[in-house]
């Protein structure tokens, strides 16, 4: 089958996810059986083209890196409306899939979470790296595609394309997970480890992720810990059967960890991390973020950098770990492609 | 569909799968759709039991249990016949699947081997641990599987139920594995693991995890890095597109490292680990076993005790670490079962 892709949102990961179709496309084809073409792209900024022929990946990110807008983009530019709103766009468009790629607001969810629900209604497969409407409304919304017969699939929400949700589905298909625990947030374990390896102090650990790109100007969602909680909150409710909202969970950052606490601990055979954790406790989700201070037996402690991992307690397997980026284009590019090729293997 | 399980060999393995299987019948039919019975179970030393309506498992594993023959077991045991060689019992037998869960002999790959060649001949889906068929004959047997239209699966055979080929498929899907690189055995990496934290000789450790069941009384396979190359062979012909032979390499194991070295290493920040590695090089691959100092800033390197890991170098992802169990009854048992559920998940 060629599956009609659309995405909505054409930033860092759109254009990631663009990139490897097209670097993959013969791959893709013998290895798995997959073609696809993408039929539509709507980016607020970018602007919109819909050409259900299929889009010349090359061609348009090549327009997207000379800074022009997709409004004037392909062969039937001249007969196009003008451009849609991204609702009527996933309304109109023909696509058996939608990559929903637009920026997460972790407060509202929104714009992400209606283009989600249109394209549910509608009859298209979801795919995600959009935390908002992850960590605010995954049971409405995966109840929703589970009526419709379609799937709504978030892998690039945590982790980026390290497989957290895939790993789970296949590879402990059989397991309860009855714990997880992890480093979420590659900024504030970015932090920490310069602080630890060459001395920082807070303030320039954090100024030199800034000037990495690794911080926004506005590093409050990393530092504070509610990038870390929103994906707490998704592992909760995903594989733990939780139903948290993020308002819920006053979470713990590390801006009042020093430089002096940081060698203590090293002195101690500890290292802080960012810890974003959640386990069943008679019955109940016990979920939160916080720094702690981890020994060096623990997976965690060695993940340096602005990397990712994440230890499942499983009821037969044990602790198994995984360890991988956590952002990056590629690497979140690859989360969107994971989840596609999860609906083409399921249809098959 | 409710399938038709065999198992050929019935030991740690065998019995660790049955366990799961009958603790986790309705969940496993609630979550995945899925439903088995144990129509055959055959085993060189414990005895073969026939039961095309079912063997009841919780049954069969006290029977077991209380070092009583399989020929003896079940309802019809007055009607059945003389004892079947394993050949006759998996051509006879009408299970979908068959669990070839013999000791390997790295060597031949016999009886295992035979085994599966007459299960896939016969129409049935292989799932195994056994290391000797998948590093000696896996594209062989890939290859007749294929013309069956049958699967022949083995997630078992490298970190025990610890996902890897499952991960790969479905949450690598659309990456090149470029090397693996990993702790493959819990024993060595268990002696080398006492001689740094504890200070002991090799030989001291080596006892110690004999005692402690970890090793064999002729501890060569593990300590001469044998055990580890055969899981690098099956990675590297499985992953990497490869055809080696355990023949074609020479492993080298940790019997000449010293206590010395081994504190010496961890004075300059480095510890010594047995890694198996595999790369593609200029179109060939390179492919070995041999003890090697790590760096504190590699992921492997804070695996201790019996723990396994694998790194994989991925084009799209960069680097990805899992670590987890390399065996246990539980965990081997879970591999199996991780098989069956993947079989099940693609005929669904």
């Amino acid at each position: 089958m060629k599956y009609r892709i659309g995405l909505v949102g054409c930033g860092v990961v759109g254009q990631g996810f663009l990139e490897i179709l097209a670097a993959k496309a013969e791959e893709l084809k013998a290895r798995h059986g997959f073609e696809a073409k993408v039929v539509a792209i709507a980016d607020k900024l970018k602007g919109t083209a819909i050409i259900p022929a299929g889009i010349d990946i090359g061609k348009a990110l090549k327009w997207l890196g000379a800074g022009k807008s997709l409004d004037e983009f392909g062969p039937v530019k001249a007969k196009r409306e003008a451009p849609a709103d991204p609702l009527d766009v996933i309304a109109r468009t023909d696509a058996d899939i939608i990559a929903e790629l637009t920026y997460t607001d972790i407060k509202t969810g929104e714009p992400a979470t209606s283009h989600i629900r249109k394209a549910l209604q509608t009859g298209k497969h979801v795919v995600t790296s959009n935390k908002g409407p992850a960590a605010l409304y995954y049971r409405e919304l995966a109840e929703l595609a589970k009526k419709k017969k379609r799937q709504f699939r978030i892998e690039g929400t945590v982790m980026s394309g390290t497989p957290v949700f895939t790993l789970c589905e296949r590879g402990f298909a059989g397991n309860e997970v009855r714990e997880i625990k992890g480093i979420l947030n590659g900024t504030t374990n970015f932090i920490l480890s310069k602080m630890e390896t060459d001395g920082m102090e807070y303030g320039e650990a954090l100024a030199l992720a800034q000037k990495l790109g690794y911080a926004e100007a506005d590093p409050t969602a990393d530092v504070e810990g509610f990038d870390a909680l929103a994906k707490v909150v998704i592992l909760s409710n995903v594989l733990l059967g939780g139903n948290l909202k993020p308002a819920q969970i006053r979470p713990q950052g590390i801006s009042s960890i020093t430089r002096q606490m940081v060698l203590d601990a090293k002195a101690e055979g500890f290292r802080y991390k960012l810890v974003g954790f959640a386990r069943r406790e008679s019955g109940k989700i016990a979920a939160g973020v916080a720094p702690q201070k981890l020994s060096l037996a623990d997976p965690l402690t060695g993940v340096m950098g602005a990397q990712n991992a994440l230890t499942f307690d499983l009821d037969l397997l044990g602790k198994v770990t995984i360890q991988g980026p956590g952002a990056g284009k590629l690497a979140t590019g690859h989360a969107i492609l994971q989840d596609v090729l999860a609906i083409h293997h399921d249809l098959e």
